[in-house]
């Protein structure tokens, strides 16, 4: 029978096996022992097993506070997988958040609960659209090949009016970035509606396309917690000729993703504000890779995953971890979204990029003020990103190859104090 | 100008008040100092400020741990409120979650970051349908007055095939509950599709209504992380004659509530699962009053917030906190969701929920095993819950009230031993 395989770290005072035990009950039959209809049958057919139990060394100090603890106490630990009939649960994600992730967190007992893994059946792949564009459609739209493609942001997040956005996507777009993208706090505020925002920064992406044969993707935050709204937002880029949208996966939940994800004709840059509180305790929440299955499933082309030295709590372990994640197909001969690498780049992560996800160039480098704030401008600041590539590509130190090429210079003398941009 | 005022509880081993201030900028203009474009004029469009920094004891131990801190670091703590110019944000949920919470949780230097407080102005009450059904609507579909509504579930979980389920509900029908649902782990796997299980089950109800002029309020789990699914799931259960659904809220995602809300003929019973995850370390994620005001702003009728000794992780003061936070008004006038109180209740619970909740009978009242599993069967369980809320209204000890009402005498004894009814 086809399973679901899930992973949770789990941490308690008391007893390790009987908490794991807890989790099947629970998520699958339900808590009573001797109701009627709870007949070997029904229970071969969705009720869920423990299946394997790795201790883990105990802690002293809990995840989640216990005031009651006596003095001495330990928390014991262990790596517990259990097995869901695929029948108990069904192909929906939102079944499957509720039944093998949600419930699980609410069960007393837990001085600590993480999910650290799920293997989904085949039944997933058939069951969800899954990215419509990726890398390839990513390299086809924006024209850039053999190199990353190399993304900023207009900024400051907020309060532009859209002519003065406008007037920022121009300089992006003559210094050659192949990419740009609305901050993600930015969908439609008054001051700047969607509509008008498009109206205003569309015309300058196309007038360049028209001079050059390069059209730059704009992705625009069309995010709203309405999909219909969200769907309104979608074909106002659309009929303006855009191809990306920034959506806050988080922010409009499964439902709002599955919805546009059926009817969308745009590159899906997903950025996941909000994710951090799941992931930031290493004994509570989620991990990246179980999380990020559902929304590859749903269909997201490009993953926003930090970066090297990035300007958030987040680890670089932990950002090359999620940089495997999304990289690795989810089934055999899938199509996997674009890793997109940000938070504080600007070239200098270049090297240590591209040496530890596997000399890769199959990715999205987003440089906000890495290249906006570059001492000779944005043109400027582009190519010093695209020469800390040739630099890490070629095996050449940045310092070695800033010696011919003077924008990296510049970008290391402004940036290379600090370990990164902002 | 109106303001959004949120107030975080924020940690770190570094300075409150550079900390306050950076979410302040992080989540409005951005994290650029020098930018051109950030003039005062833009600055006072969507600046957000720091407006109070109430400081309390620091902790030796911090939230999240912290590898690297050297011998005796402590952990500075303080509420620190913030305003948002609605400019900045709108009335978007998705907005509003993305800047005021969503991306806060990213920020570097916490070791401690919980969103305690969030003060909605008025624009947001014209902007969201609220409640459709509320207390009133649900005294009326199910004609309770003057008690609370006493509503049971369908159990085990999973595993039963439509025709078991139907039993079931016939025997908690001719027990005279109010109110019966599907476990919110049921939606709609192969075994019990949602149009098998309304087609097995609508006739028991309304048969039971033709038959004693009583309509068992019936919530079906028609959850899908597809809003469209999960409309058609809406569709097939009012064209059945039903008046009600479990809603996972978290799994379906702001999204899809607001698609299903605008278009729902349906008292919609949020069940919050994944919930916990982000309340239960105290120092991080979020109360539940701030949480609330999402769902009710997108318009639930009917919210799951456990009870007094629940079976769950959640303290009783933690459950009088959220029933109080559920039961007040979000703006002056608004129609608030039934708070359904719920986990491991049996009726022995009544007259602490009752004396703890400002003596109001105001609720829906769930009871899993406490009434399915009562010796003299579902209906002398349901008896025994309505005796219980009759002492409790009247003041009267359980145990005095048994010695006249062999119901609620057989629980005591079957229940009062343990804390709670499973």
């Amino acid at each position: 029978m086809s399973v679901i395989r899930m992973t949770y770290r789990i941490e308690t005072a008391g007893d390790v096996e009987k908490l794991a035990a807890k989790i099947a009950s629970d998520q699958s039959t339900g808590t009573f022992v001797s109701l009627p209809g709870e007949t070997p049958e029904l229970k071969a057919r969705v009720a869920a097993r423990v299946v394997a139990i790795r201790p883990l060394e105990a802690l002293e100090v809990p995840s989640i506070p216990d005031p009651s603890a006596p003095a001495g106490a330990i928390y014991r630990r262990a790596d517990v997988d259990i097995d869901f009939p695929i029948e108990a649960i069904g192909t929906d994600l939102a079944a499957l958040m509720t039944i093998s992730i949600g419930g699980v967190y609410s069960i007393k007992g837990f001085s600590g609960i993480r999910v650290t893994g799920m293997q989904l059946p085949e039944a997933f792949t058939a069951a969800y659209p899954g990215p419509q564009f990726g890398m390839a459609g990513t390299r086809r739209l924006t024209g850039v090949e053999d190199r990353p493609v190399i993304g900023s942001i207009v900024k400051p997040a907020l309060g532009l009016r859209p002519p003065e956005s406008a007037e920022q996507v121009r300089e992006l777009v003559e210094a050659e970035v192949d990419f740009i993208k609305d901050d993600e706090k930015l969908t439609s505020p008054a001051y700047s509606s969607l509509e008008d925002r498009v109206k205003a920064i569309m015309p300058v992406i196309l007038d360049h396309e028209q001079k050059t044969g390069k059209k730059v993707m704009y992705a625009f935050g069309i995010s709203h917690s309405d999909p219909d709204e969200m769907m309104r937002n979608h074909d106002i880029v659309v009929r303006a000729g855009g191809n990306a949208a920034v959506i806050n996966i988080n922010s409009v939940g499964l439902g709002g993703l599955s919805f546009l994800r059926k009817r969308s004709h745009l590159a899906l840059h997903a950025h996941r504000n909000g994710w951090d509180i799941l992931t930031r305790h290493p004994g509570l929440g989620m991990d990246f890779e179980v999380y990020q299955q559902f929304w590859r499933l749903l269909g997201i082309d490009q993953f926003q995953i930090n970066g090297i030295r990035a300007k958030y709590w987040e680890s670089d372990d932990s950002f090359i971890r999620s940089f495997k994640a999304v990289t690795t197909p989810l089934f055999e001969g899938d199509v996997c979204p674009v890793p997109v690498v940000c938070s504080g780049q600007w070239g200098g992560q270049a090297p240590d990029t591209y040496a530890r996800t596997g000399k890769t160039v199959d990715l999205l480098y987003l440089c906000g003020g890495g290249v906006v704030s570059h001492p000779g401008g944005p043109a400027a600041g582009v190519r010093a990103v695209r020469q800390a590539w040739q630099a890490a590509v070629e095996g050449v130190p940045l310092e070695t190859y800033a010696r011919e090429h003077h924008e990296l210079a510049q970008s290391l003398q402004k940036f290379g104090a600090d370990a990164s941009a902002s």
